[in-house]
């Protein structure tokens, strides 16, 4: 069993989000541990030396992150001395480290600085190559104690480099594998009833995992085996029959997102894309975009939120508007049509919707959004209703947007 | 002293964040309560009373949260049990509620349903007008175990209207106030070294807190002290002075995002705006239209993200681009000036930049980024550096955008 304890008054009070329990939470499970616990303290020095014997009372590795800096709300480390009932001693090649560092950054060293290179005695020192506080890994009795630095990005190269693999050579584990499957175009009560039988049919040791957020969900399939191709076979085994069972919901494996895969298809197909949003007001273009070399195949975009701006930047005619309304599958096809042949892309994308509170009729309601994509040999629209709260709804269209696109590339290329 | 116990595997595996933990915790503090541990534990009865036994040995109030459902996953309602030594018994309100709730969705009542109406013998249920499982208050001895569905809304809804004010009445707490100051543009040790002297000088009895996001700094100042009067005295007494020491900070209260200023500033001014982002995707536009109500100020933008699209849709001159490049000062000049006259709009925004991790030069590296906003009386251009993470530096570049928006309105408008 593993515990987790994540220390300071900043996670008490509800100020941060305690993402490193989550990180460190996900990644012992996928690397085969089992935690039983996740606790967050105070910055009291006594209480979390009990806190930490408590744990590592009833659980053979007990991690820690936070506490190590150098200030007086600092108590990891002195926690640790009264746990072990030793002192702390200073590490040559901590502070050699450290002076490097500073020296590196032009900065002098200090009473403070010294003080970081301090560990308790009998405990090993673990490197931090991207900041000063060093890890401290603890031993004793088949027992481990590992205490981490709270910064995020250094305990995540931490526990990646060093921790988990020593964690891994020194306990034995189950051989595990993990897979992800993205989805998009369902919600998980849905995809829940469609595999149930699937779920039904797992053979013991296989997990499946529902990881829900609007517009998208993953699926997570692990096994744990005797070896690591055994777990592996056992996973992916399970990964085809669900390409087979819901192949029209697949978008993705492995943290792959829906803008990331509309860009490996178009960079694949040598096509390019633009957009013309209204409702989404350029959520769907800033996805599009937050994937690094996006300026290969994106060629920009319009958000013609008023219907002036669609009158003019986009060339709507005045007519479809005053017909069909700026919500209609006619308004959006225009959108799509026009944004292609004004900027010369192939591929287009455009969204208009009630997004909310205001702006609901009774024949459509907020939430009400109609999709088009334009490709080269055609323009297909959808009307879709994603509900009454605003932030989501945007979230769902734009979701929906890129999957419309994702299924148009894929019939359009192969 | 009060203990947050969050229930479930999803969490123990790092599967989901804990929003509910995080929630309560703030929540309670700022209602006066502090909150000494937090702990997530696993679907497992057992571990689970032995858990909620400790910690109502240590404390005055635990609050659970999840494992409440009608499945045999949920074991908090068993847990319950075996602390009290008592069984399950129907309450007959929450069943009328389930009732009436499945028969307004057109559902059936379930046997999963009739057992969702049972409470330990002994204990009070709290309405969940927002679902169908109950919340449970347990008093003894000046201890209360208080149990919450998992569902965050649920959850919130349960708090803040039964809750919170029930603790307030069962335990004196002392009176508290607390008031969020919003700031822009600058960096949280850089705004700590500012306000040294600021926080040395806070009455004991009066606290701050720097809560951090890209390009957004929260300064949160509270109070506890013996009446709600004094606590909010001595609160805004410190307000006073910030707004004295950084006001070209401080750009709203209580959670007003820059973009809710925005938007504010432009109603009551009668002014419209629009964009025209290059490196930022959309992502201005999509933040500016996040504000319900923004059709009222906002015509739309143009994401000029290829140069082809900067010349054909924004109409700059070729020799500016040639000349200075996409990232410059020109450009953003141009771009904004341009946008503001093609869309007839009051106010631009306009940005371009290296968001990395391909692009960069020696004399423009990775996160260079060029802002100009233009306005009825000229235009202003800016050259910031925002470091190499991709998904930062739009951020941060974004909310830049906004601050310098915000304070052209500001000095024009007034």
């Amino acid at each position: 069993m593993t515990e987790i304890i994540t220390i300071g008054n900043e996670l008490t009070e509800g100020r941060i989000s305690d993402t490193n329990a989550k990180w460190l939470a996900e990644r012992m499970t996928m690397a085969g541990f089992t935690v039983s616990r996740i606790s967050s303290v105070r910055d009291d020095r006594e209480t979390l030396a009990g806190v930490i014997r408590e744990a590592s009372g009833r659980s053979d590795i007990v991690i820690l992150s936070g506490g190590l800096g150098p200030t007086t709300d600092d108590v990891t480390k002195g926690a640790l001395c009264d746990l072990t009932g030793s002192k702390l001693v200073g590490e040559k090649t901590v502070f050699l480290h450290i002076k490097k560092m500073l020296k590196e950054r032009g900065l002098k060293l200090n009473e403070n600085n010294r003080k970081q290179s301090e560990i308790p005695e009998g405990s090993k020192a673990i490197a931090n190559p991207l900041g000063t506080a060093p890890g401290i890994w603890i031993e004793k009795e088949g027992k481990v104690i590992v205490a981490m630095p709270g910064v995020p990005f250094e305990l995540e190269n931490m526990a990646e480099k060093e921790v988990l693999p020593r964690l891994k050579a020194t306990f034995s584990t189950p051989s595990s594998y993990y897979r992800t499957i993205m989805t998009s175009g369902s919600f998980e009560a849905m995809l829940a009833e469609i595999l149930g039988d699937f779920e039904k049919q797992l053979p013991s040791g296989v997990s499946i995992a529902y990881l829900s957020s609007p517009g998208v969900i993953k699926l997570r399939l692990g096994a744990r085996a005797g070896s690591d191709n055994e777990a592996r076979e056992m996973v992916e085994r399970e990964v085809e029959k669900l390409n087979k069972i819901i192949p029209e919901y697949i978008t993705g494996y492995d943290d792959e997102t829906l803008e990331m895969t509309v860009g490996r298809l178009l960079k694949a197909a040598g096509r390019s894309l633009c957009t013309a949003e209204s409702s989404t007001g350029g959520t769907v273009s800033s996805m599009i975009v937050s994937v690094p070399g996006s300026s290969e195949y994106f060629k920009g975009g319009i958000v013609a939120y008023s219907n002036e701006f669609k009158i003019n930047l986009l060339e709507i005619d005045n007519t479809i508007l005053d017909k069909y309304g700026a919500v209609s599958r006619q308004t959006v096809e225009a959108m799509a049509k026009n944004s292609c042949r004004i900027t010369g892309s192939d591929y287009s994308i455009a969204v208009s919707g009630i997004a909310g509170p205001e702006g609901g009729t009774p024949a459509k309601p907020v939430g009400t959004v109609c999709i088009a994509v334009n490709s080269p040999s055609g323009c297909i629209a959808k009307k879709f209703s994603f509900g009454d709260n605003r932030r989501r709804n945007i979230q769902r269209a734009s979701m929906a947007a890129l999957n419309m696109l994702r299924k148009r590339i894929c019939e359009e290329e192969s």
